[in-house]
């Protein structure tokens, strides 16, 4: 039985662990600096289909079967499927769930996905309702930009505040018992609204709501930032990190300098490589906490995570009618 | 502690219960047989807003204010909003968790989301996450209609299968306890494909799904058909319904024909209204199910309700790009 502390965090009764993790990139980001973290790194974006949206089934798929092979099990050990995208009706989990055969819960958080699927999960595994859930995120640079923004192939100049969407899938094995890290905490995120209307500056749209997210989640655990050795962020890339630890500071005083990174910015060489301000999409956190950070765990380098997964709800349809872009994060707490 | 029953199936440790529902509908479904027992229906499809995909929050508001309201609460007494609907990025939902200031956690199962915030806020409930969950559902004809198939201006011409995605909302409070209708029984769907491609034959597509997902319900619970006074799918319509009681039939030897009925079929009047094989939408089972159902359980009229609320996990680029439109079904027990 979980323990509510306050409104919007829970720390489980029956605490889920992450038995394993299977993660793969795209080849831009196969030259960043976490390349060797990575289960697989595909050299082609098509990675040899006939689409890039299948492409990014392929990927999905691929860091599926990666976390399940490495635990051992097959897709009919496995309970539930949750998983969701950036895609119209989230197609690439719903293909992937087609091949997979699990039953299937779908959803959508924007880049904040893989939290909320880590949440859902750990609802499920607490209630008994499941012994192991598979979680997995993906996003891919090709179908997201042209579906969001502009296709590739249109050229189109961005911004230095613009962050590029990730190509890559990250999958989670998420278990009843077992070894690896457990998730200890979850804050959920409400929806915010800070009249930003530029999709080519959604980290300081999400800044605001990780800085809420972690002032909630400090105060309903009553823990300090410094009892995690890592606060890591979604996808703010480097505009929005730097916001995001000016408003931490300004509203509830924390000082998260010494020990916050940003996925966004860990998973690009910002200064070799032409990414402007980071990394974005679900797969950005997803990669980067499911491969390099949680083998950091692993091997005892890392103890205390505290990931805080940002989503800008962005609808080109909305914002076409005047609308802001709406934003959540919400806070998983992962400790070895 | 749920009990699991086979793979999909579960069984709350710590009962649910729907303590209220709120249901909103348009002008067409405000002439349907159902409307007396709709909380509102907007004569005005546009509900005074700017556009639509505004008229669609403010339905799906109106539906969570009203159950709110109905059980005498406010937004803050709500722990988690699970909400979705059809359009890209779940906006109205997204839009809608930005004005209920409720943690939210975004869903996408299609027409089946209904049954699937039920299925997660029962694991919320059950798991001491939780003790109230606000779920609600929305559809929209004129925003679905043209996102997936054809703006209603186009005015093109509709095969007898087809059916019209239901306007309104539904939304249903899910406590840990309280009186009302009890969750107590979740069957989770898996996708399938049935090789159907057509967005103007939906019915036939969820068919099987509803056929599947009921024969594991039957065999996961040892329930017979019969245990139910009612057995309703979500939006078959009238076509999909007769082949999903053959198929149950032919698959499994049940006979569906004196307890079933199609929650499509329901909300119109085919001989009177121009619906073609009937409705589809989040909306339909939703409306149908908290709003006339809900309050035959609560009359003692009825006394054992199964949900299977189906959907087709459409996208428009996936058809165009020559894929099978796949399905998915989510069986819910409701019991007084």
């Amino acid at each position: 039985m979980a323990v509510k502390l306050g409104r919007q965090t829970w720390a489980p009764g029956r605490i889920p662990v992450i038995v394993q993790t299977g993660t793969v990139v795209g080849p831009i980001e196969g030259e960043g600096p976490l390349r060797e973290w990575f289960d697989r790194v595909y050299t082609d974006p098509v990675a040899g289909e006939r689409s890039f949206e299948q492409a990014e089934k392929e990927m999905m798929l691929n860091a599926c079967y990666t976390a399940l092979h490495k635990a051992g099990k097959t897709p009919t050990d496995v309970d539930f499927f949750l998983a969701g995208d950036l895609l119209n009706q989230i197609i690439t989990s719903g293909f992937a769930a087609l091949s997979l055969q699990i039953p299937f819960l779908g959803l959508y958080g924007a880049c904040s996905t893989a939290a909320e699927s880590l949440a859902v999960a750990a609802a499920l595994v607490d209630a008994g309702c499941a012994g192991l859930v598979l979680c997995a995120v993906s996003s891919h640079n090709s179908t997201a930009e042209r579906q969001y923004r502009y296709p590739t192939e249109y050229g189109s100049f961005r911004k230095p505040t613009a962050q590029g969407t990730v190509t890559g899938a990250g999958a989670a094995l998420v278990a009843a018992e077992g070894n690896g890290p457990r998730i200890t905490h979850v804050t959920v995120g409400v929806v915010e609204d800070y009249g930003i209307k530029d999709p080519f500056n959604l980290g300081a749209a999400m800044a605001p709501a990780a800085a809420t997210t972690l002032a909630r989640h400090f105060a309903d655990t009553g823990r300090s930032p410094d009892y995690y050795d890592l606060i890591v962020t979604g996808d703010l890339g480097s505009f929005g990190h730097r916001l995001m630890l000016d408003l931490v500071a300004e509203k509830g005083g924390f000082d998260l300098t010494k020990n916050s990174q940003d996925c966004g910015v860990m998973i690009y060489d910002a200064e070799r490589q032409d990414v402007h301000a980071g990394g974005s999409g679900c797969a950005c956190s997803a990669v980067v906490v499911f491969g390099y950070l949680y083998r950091q765990m692993v091997a005892g380098n890392l103890r205390r995570l505290l990931l805080c997964a940002t989503g800008a709800l962005h609808s080109p349809t909305s914002v076409q009618q005047g609308e802001d872009i709406p934003v959540i994060a919400h806070a998983v707490s992962l400790e070895m």
